[in-house]
């Protein structure tokens, strides 16, 4: 693995790749994979067919690889990260299901999404399902705990969205309002992973804290930057449809921030052009909203707070100490902070 | 409350009503809506909004009346009953949402639905949030069996969900797979509920296992008057439009029936009828397959294996100690029996 090192911004090309940040654990995560195969065997033909395509299309399993890694450093013995770090990814893939028909989204890890394949009623149907099986298979798991902090988390992401689509088209969302919305939609499983893990490997209170912190900060950096990629990331590689976030309305940190550093004549520029593309999504529309966010500079902010975010995620696991796990975990801000996909 | 005979069945205007039934736990009861009023309150602005609205459109509440009775039979001191009865009921509705989008009803209870008030996204995520947000709660419960039961009854429920969906417009349905899609679908929740409290109030095996049969039993006559009062319902009683499984394409009993008791010219007409509607929902279409259904004496079967099923279930009951709570349970076989709603 290419040497990290925390104190220094480290060129892209120095950024490790999944694979490698997850080789210390790429064991354990082969087996979530067949934990995560079986749940569509064991169940009823017409879930099977749906679950096994959808359980095979693996994203790029940063959630349980994120889990076994912490539980590795701690030291953990058993066997239960697996069936937890499965039930993650299973809500975790349950919430972009479900995500996917509320925004017709058409791609999804470079294939047609879930609800282009199955429609509307099958694919709502088996998020619910992959929802209630999580946690009900981790109810298994010997810690009670382990439950209790899947449903709260849960509850919050949902919550989260159900926020996030409240405030659709509202274009004086505050950055604090951002903030808030998108620590429940996506950083909240990153820090409850941490704390699952924590659970399970029995960590002392500080390593608990430092790594919550770690979680929480790794999260926000991941949501800024996927605002980043809907704006500017190539289709091909993160494998779905660019604007999804403008054309649905979502006043996501880089408008935010467009807003903050605008006259307010730009800041009327920008309105029409958003509402005209709830009207109308055209191509051009939205190259010229990109050009403008390009040229008030709000792009680059965005990319500076992911980068504040992530030194923050650096600098709480730099509480722990070292160990190739810890390297993978500080390797893995890197990749999301530098992330195309 | 009328004097019920079990072993003759009643006149239909010698059938309890629910305040009838429900009133040695109506205490309970109102404890139990004061619960779920408590879940829209500690929430966020926006889920707060539907969830009041959502929570407080009540339905008939057999679900938690039934738990509450059980329990009150068996002698159950504590005031878990109350939360679980909450949990069981968030379920239900959260299901009902979800059902609603994936039919597009315009109405329930007679209302609006909820999709038809906040749109499929809102509607989505307020049935992912209730569903999880039971589970979640339940973990309070002590006996730590129930978040179990309710999270394997959840995912059953599902499942029959998916099974129906899959088999919409499959005129070949035997009786036997339209039996295993309600056990799973809705006779399981009622099924549960008898567990849930036989968990709470400690039942004897043999009390167990005669209300585990009761509640079976009840959940399908519970079905099959609702696939009945689809085709003979008055919406003004039913607070839901007619015609709606035909129209969705789900092969309901009577229509089973009417295929198993037809020639096959017969079964031809009624296909292509059922066809069209699938293309042409017009009412006069609807009207025609009703006649059909009611002159080969479909809707008569339907109606006859609905007391076969109810008198199972009254039969089960029959096995506990007399008390006030057995002769409400014997009466809401009744109720669910004669229903017009």
């Amino acid at each position: 693995m290419t040497k990290i090192h925390s104190h220094l911004r480290p060129k892209t090309d120095a950024v490790p790749s999944l694979d490698e940040i997850f080789s210390p654990v790429s064991k354990e995560l082969k087996a979530v994979e067949q934990v995560l195969q079986t749940w569509s065997e064991a169940t009823s033909p017409a879930i099977k067919k749906m679950a096994r395509q959808v359980l095979s299309r693996q994203g790029k399993l940063i959630r349980p690889g994120l889990l076994l890694l912490v539980t590795a450093h701690l030291g953990y013995k058993g066997k239960e990260n697996i069936r937890t770090a499965a039930a993650v990814e299973a809500i975790h893939t349950a919430s972009l299901i479900h995500d996917d028909i509320i925004d017709s989204s058409p791609t999804r890890r470079g294939q047609k999404t879930v609800v282009r394949v199955f429609g509307p009623g099958f694919s709502l149907l088996l998020g619910d399902y992959l929802f209630i099986r999580s946690i009900s298979n981790s109810l298994a798991v010997s810690e009670k705990n382990i439950t209790r902090i899947l449903a709260r988390v849960t509850e919050q992401m949902i919550e989260g969205e159900i926020e996030e689509l409240a405030q659709s088209y509202n274009f004086n969302l505050t950055e604090r309002q951002y903030h808030q919305i998108i620590r429940k939609k996506t950083a909240g499983l990153f820090q409850a992973i941490c704390e699952l893990a924590c659970e399970l490997g029995e960590a002392p209170e500080e390593d608990a804290s430092a790594l919550v912190a770690y979680g929480l900060n790794l999260g926000l950096t991941f949501q800024v930057i996927d605002d980043l990629l809907d704006l500017v990331g190539n289709p091909v590689e993160t494998g779905k449809d660019r604007f999804s976030d403008l054309r649905e309305g979502r006043v996501t940190l880089p408008v935010i921030l467009a807003f903050k550093n605008s006259s307010p004549e730009m800041k009327n520029l920008m309105k029409l052009l958003l509402e005209k593309l709830r009207v109308k999504p055209e191509e051009k529309s939205f190259s010229d909203l990109l050009r403008l966010l390009e040229n008030n500079g709000a792009l680059e902010l965005t990319f500076k707070q992911a980068e504040k975010l992530a030194e923050r995620a650096r600098r709480a696991v730099l509480k722990l100490v070292p160990s190739i796990y810890r390297q993978s975990l500080l390797g893995l801000v890197d990749f999301v902070l530098y992330r195309k996909k």
